[in-house]
């Protein structure tokens, strides 16, 4: 049984920007969602309000123990100028996921669709129209109780956001220089990588700092207990085309359950296009690349959707994967999904739903 | 170069809560400090002012991709009314430490220093007087930074606040039990389980939950990669005393560098009590416990000093340290650190630092 959302009025509406202007995660809507949390009263005040700072004691949990989740997806215009949403109840369960996994209570899934349906449509003038823009929406939760005990936060606040976001490629879709991170780390099974808490993208940052720092856009992950195992690539998802298989490495416990990954897993699938999930080792892929059986690689995740991938960096050795052009299969995966998205194509997996 | 902290007064003082109604980081008296960077700024403006909500985007980075680290020491009333800190400049070393892993701009030690001394100087009435009982102190940091791109903030907060809290033991040290848990884990090397950074405490809520809903009071970690080798005991580091010699698990780039841990190893060298720091199987404890060697277990932090353990659960078998009574070295440990703590033993190792 859904709560009603109730909807505070703003006295004053924003500027949009330009679509040149647009960048990811700059720009915030006039609108946000929020709702809160005691332990005595459960989840509570569902509330559509102006987009204003939050006022949050110093002592708050989230800003000593971390307790935080949060989902990306994103809102796109169809040419007849319908709003999208792309497998939006997928976000929810997962965010659901991450509540468990965190200790944080979880969400009624049905009142947070509702809540992210009433407030992109009342947003929708905020959904960009430059080809490849959207409305990128952020739900999150985060623990408010002012307490500096090490135990759940008996009060947390959960909010949607919405950003308008540029084109991820500007022209066609080039692939990235990735660099094979071995000393640091992203998780280990047991943890908490395969959940979108926020310490695992604070844990993320010094690598990919230093692989940038060497040239490299991203960093591909490998298992923390024989660094031999692929585990994601930056934060995407990762598959490899070896002699017309398509392979990417099992949910294990660290790597992150990609919606998009799915969507490419459910795709290659529906094409008759042989797909596995294993376990992958990188000198497998190394040589298979040696065998001249390496065809493509490729990242998978909500802002890129698919990111080629033309070099792959290990130690001192370096491979360049088809010539460090995107492959076929990557490019027909990219212009599928991204039709589906923006009502271009057929759906035949129910993946879209309209605001 | 110490820049000037500009100071701004508070209109009203809150009253101080009685002794037994402290517990542990509920109240917080009535100023802070607070710093602020920017990138092209640098550290900045650091103040004292009253303690007061902190205002923040929605899309504050802190909130989504957790950028955040903290220490925690204690201020001291001795019997003659000083304030007294312990090894402060241990707490800002490592704060810088667990900034450089996190990809946040480190801090001005001396500036940090002088932070803390002022601010708990003003706030010395705050120390409250019943045995056991101090003012904790908690630095720390988050990202500011409005923006949702996952890369280190271009702003960022720091700020101490001030809590009285209460005796961690009413009468005497009650030996804790423990239970071993064999599936989730904290940390792995690689990671961030040796910085004190906001995720880390976060991921340990499940299990440690699970361990009291199972009767016990605190999780014992093991190591990620082979569930084999001590780590940690909940928010502690660990020590068994067998056949006369201590050891305790070797910092080993998951485990928390604990400034108590490091002033255990110190007594212990200078009462010429044998004493390592080595990787430690769990099995290694099992038989020394069956061999009738395994003479007390104790963990280490800020918040207990020493806390000693009475139980230790491992799937089906379960052991009893001592009988269930605190060890004679532990509490001689606990005795002589909470002494010099208190300027009540003289302190040859210079530990205490009067504000």
């Amino acid at each position: 049984m859904n709560q009603m959302i109730e909807r505070v009025k703003t006295s004053s509406q924003k500027e949009k920007p330009s679509v040149d202007a647009l960048g990811f995660g700059k720009y915030f809507s006039d609108y946000m969602f929020t709702m809160d949390y005691e332990t005595e009263k459960g989840w509570h005040s569902p509330k559509i309000t102006p987009y204003e700072p939050l006022v949050l004691d110093p002592s708050a949990m989230v800003f000593h123990y971390g307790q935080a989740v949060f989902e990306g997806l994103k809102a796109y215009r169809t040419d007849d100028g319908k709003a999208l949403l792309f497998r939006p109840l997928k976000n929810i369960k997962r965010l659901n996921l991450s509540c468990e996994r965190m200790s944080i209570p979880t969400l009624d899934e049905d009142l947070v669709m509702d809540a992210i349906h009433q407030l992109v449509e009342l947003e929708k003038d905020w959904i960009p129209n430059g080809e490849g823009t959207s409305l990128y929406i952020r739900p999150f939760i985060i623990a408010t109780e002012p307490y500096l005990g090490v135990r759940p936060s008996h009060s947390y606040k959960f909010m949607v956001i919405l950003s308008p976001v540029g084109a991820y490629y500007s022209g066609q879709l080039n692939p990235v220089k990735i660099y094979v991170e071995d000393y640091y780390v992203r998780a280990v099974p047991g943890g908490v990588g395969h959940v979108k808490t926020s310490g695992n993208y604070a844990a993320s940052l010094k690598a990919q700092n230093n692989a940038e720092e060497l040239g490299f856009e991203q960093v591909l992950w490998l298992d923390a207990k024989e660094k031999k195992y692929i585990e994601e690539v930056g934060s995407m998802n990762i598959f490899f085309k070896i002699n017309g298989e398509v392979i990417t490495p099992k949910l294990n416990g660290s790597i992150l359950s990609g919606i998009t990954r799915d969507s490419v897993i459910e795709l290659l699938k529906h094409w008759d296009v042989p797909v596995r999930e294993e376990r992958i080792s990188l000198e497998d892929i190394f040589k298979a690349h040696a065998n001249g059986d390496l065809e493509e690689v490729f990242g998978s995740g909500t802002a890129a959707v698919i990111s080629p991938v033309g070099e792959l960096k290990w130690g001192n050795e370096s491979i360049t994967v088809n010539d460090n052009k995107i492959g076929q299969l990557s490019f027909q995966i990219y212009d599928t999904i991204t039709k589906i998205q923006l009502g271009r194509a057929d759906d035949p997996f129910n993946w879209t739903f309209e605001v």
